[in-house]
């Protein structure tokens, strides 16, 4: 195993790496921006090291000065944990070439699903049924309404380098075609800087299924279960749960066990989610795969007692998972909410500031993923996870019933600051999510009030 | 169901009982006393009702208060937690009378373990082993030597209203006897208001085994596994564990299955634990049964995934509990440790004084149940423990990986107050912990200096 490892990110999942490492005896490395110096992971890293100022692409996106902290610490290893480089393919060949070891996937790889319309064209070949569309980049908004004929319309324009919901426009009509096209193109460019896009039929009442996946060098992979994410807004996921509510065992079964051939045929490593839309006449369809562990990884763990940080760990150290298909056993079920320092009277302003009073839930079968402390700054200058609520119980409805109780213990204060709480119980209180019945437009449309 | 339960207790247990009720859907009156004005659980609850002045005897052992807030709000039944009235079989009377399900076994159950020589007559006669001993009252210092004859020294001369490790004296040689039965006998008197005592053989090197049961009304008994007690400090549980380490799983069975049985045949209802030491030589002994949810429930409920106050409150409604032998199934390993705010390095003095600042675990597979918050003035009236502190692993060696982690995380700090989170790291790391072969001797002799 590595002796020190570097953790390459911030907030909630810096701590959740540092929190694996401590158990497994590995000295940790934070980096940090200073507009995160007050934060628990860099009092409780073995060591901190600030790597730059506030803009992520000053600090937590700049490849060179996280090398260099590497390389000032003695770290072995660096665990990318979720966005910023988790999926930079330019960055894990930096780490390559510095005798680093990247915890995720190998630059080919990542470089291979990063593109996503090449994504889609090799988990069709390896046998995921994908959605219509070109699967290639379109040149020109005339090719694109040629092409459109083929696809069939509601139609998504997509960036090639998109991801996060970011890059995207879609056109329900042929004549909104041409501006559906410009309009994406333009976003790709601002903000990946990569206007390339491609077109994909878009499915507009749909559920977010996702399988996770774990995998060794040598075609080892295996699955842990699989999450539904359909409560998202502005494809943002706010609670995410598994099982996936309604699905029957078998499918769910079928489902996974067709991702790990896709996962084997892709010469996947690593964890990851492979995620699917699953359409109104019960179809799948995969959209992406994420190269990283994900946001919503403690619900998996919740239910299968596996700690997928340290399957990371125990992937990039010795090439193999520490578990096998067969030990992974699902029981029971497991909801997250991600609470967030946002108004949502106010469209979702982002609310930074300064934390006055801070409590947490705690309790029966209730776990918390944390990074913010009483008297600490919010900042302004990253997503506005506070913390991540998750609960596990025997079955749904008992863990609805928990999640209620665990969000009402939440209070978060301080001038200026609010959070999604309400809005979260809200939604866990709707009728169609209730039922399980709800598509990822439950959120969009939401009004609490 | 229950409409409204009243939660006759303080502390954590109060904030673990009202968790569950709010989760099940159940109106929660928490009662207090002017020292606990400021807990939470007063503003968790539905309602709160003050019961009376910081000494115990004047609110939370004060029937006729409890019983008047029952009435006043409409309270069907009252969990009655830990300690204070869980095991007044009087108090059970007394709710039987008011109309009022008394959450726990029926009074004469409590009458009849409570009075622990009789206890022990009844358990021995169910089939478990007891310890030589009178198993009767002793009326004389000299009926004493004279018993001890046929029990052999060393002997522990002990209340029979005792438990919780109070009121009683030890005699290591027939010379220290008449003095051990005189200073145990006005021990009782102090703590008790009952001067009988009875003797017992004394058991210097053992571990504290017990297994936890849970019956139904009409002999339906299941029990949830056992666990290891055995590190204490003058008989209070520091750091509880299961399964039993070292312990094979036939042999943890068939002391389960024994357990059972013996429960069946006294008549138990309810959540409750038999208590055992376990001796060099591997024999077990039955101590006492505690007729309660005890302190250290969660690491059951971490292995087996069962809500244990959710049954109890099942099985008070209902006459049975909502799970079978067949629904427990024991996965992986748990452990607890009991955050105090005592000094260890004066004697574990009591430090109450005001939190400034607290900060309690979170992240994987961890679990906190805490009942103090920032700001908040830990009382000097009451028992020293802030928080449980309990994680989860697959196995007992990461368990301990993962609860060192924990504890590097506890931060409490304000004038005067000190805790035992260094104290519990210490005794971690000691090896004959880690090698599973402590006895209660560790904690009293371990100098973590």
């Amino acid at each position: 195993m590595f002796g020190t490892v570097l953790v390459a990110n911030r907030g909630e999942i810096a701590l959740r790496v540092v929190r694996t490492c401590k158990e497994m005896g590995i000295r940790t490395v934070a980096v940090y921006s200073s507009a995160d110096e007050d934060s628990p992971v860099v009092r409780m890293a073995d060591e901190a090291v600030r790597i730059g100022p506030p803009p992520a692409r000053r600090s937590y996106l700049y490849a060179p000065a996280i090398l260099q902290a590497a390389r000032l610490t003695g770290a072995e290893a660096i665990h990318p944990g979720y966005g910023f480089v988790s999926e930079d393919a330019d960055f894990a060949e930096m780490c390559q070439a510095e005798g680093l070891t990247f915890i995720g996937p190998p630059p080919e790889v990542l470089a291979m699903l990063g593109d996503k319309a090449e994504a889609l064209r090799v988990l069709s070949a390896a046998g995921l049924p994908v959605l219509p569309g070109t699967h290639r980049p379109i040149a020109s908004a005339g090719e694109a309404v040629e092409a459109a004929a083929g696809i069939g319309f509601p139609i998504i324009v997509k960036a090639l380098s998109g991801g996060g919901g970011r890059g995207m426009a879609i056109a329900m009509h042929p004549s909104e075609l041409p501006e559906a096209y410009a309009r994406a193109r333009s976003a790709a460019r601002a903000v990946f800087g990569d206007e390339r896009v491609y077109l994909e039929r878009y499915v507009e009442s749909a559920r977010h299924v996702e399988v996770q996946v774990l995998a060794g060098l040598h075609g080892q992979v295996l699955h842990l279960g699989a999450r539904d994410c359909s409560v998202q807004r502005r494809r943002q996921k706010l609670i995410e749960e598994t099982p996936v509510p309604g699905l029957p065992e078998d499918v769910a079964a079928e489902l996974c066990e067709r991702t790990v051939e896709a996962a084997r045929a892709v010469g996947y490593v690593g964890a990851g989610t492979f995620e699917f839309l699953l359409d109104d006449a019960g179809e799948f369809h995969c959209i992406e795969v994420n190269c990283r562990i994900q946001v919503e990884h403690p619900v998996t763990e919740l239910v299968t007692g596996v700690d997928l940080v340290r399957e990371q760990l125990h992937v990039a150290a010795t090439g193999t998972p520490g578990i096998t298909q067969d030990d992974v056993r699902l029981n029971g079920a497991a909801i997250e909410c991600r609470v967030n320092a946002e108004d949502p009277a106010r469209g979702f302003l982002p609310t930074p500031g300064t934390i006055e009073s801070l409590t947490l839930p705690a309790g029966p079968f209730t776990r918390v993923d944390d990074h913010v402390r009483q008297g600490m700054r919010v900042s302004p200058f990253y997503d506005p996870l506070l913390a991540k609520v998750s609960v596990w119980a025997p079955d749904r409805e008992q863990a609805i019933a928990r999640m209620e109780r665990a969000l009402s213990e939440c209070v978060v204060t301080g001038p200026g600051v609010s959070t999604t709480t309400a809005f979260l119980a809200g939604l866990l209180a709707h009728p169609l999510f209730r039922d399980g019945k709800h598509t990822t437009a439950l959120a969009e449309t939401f009004d609490p009030a």
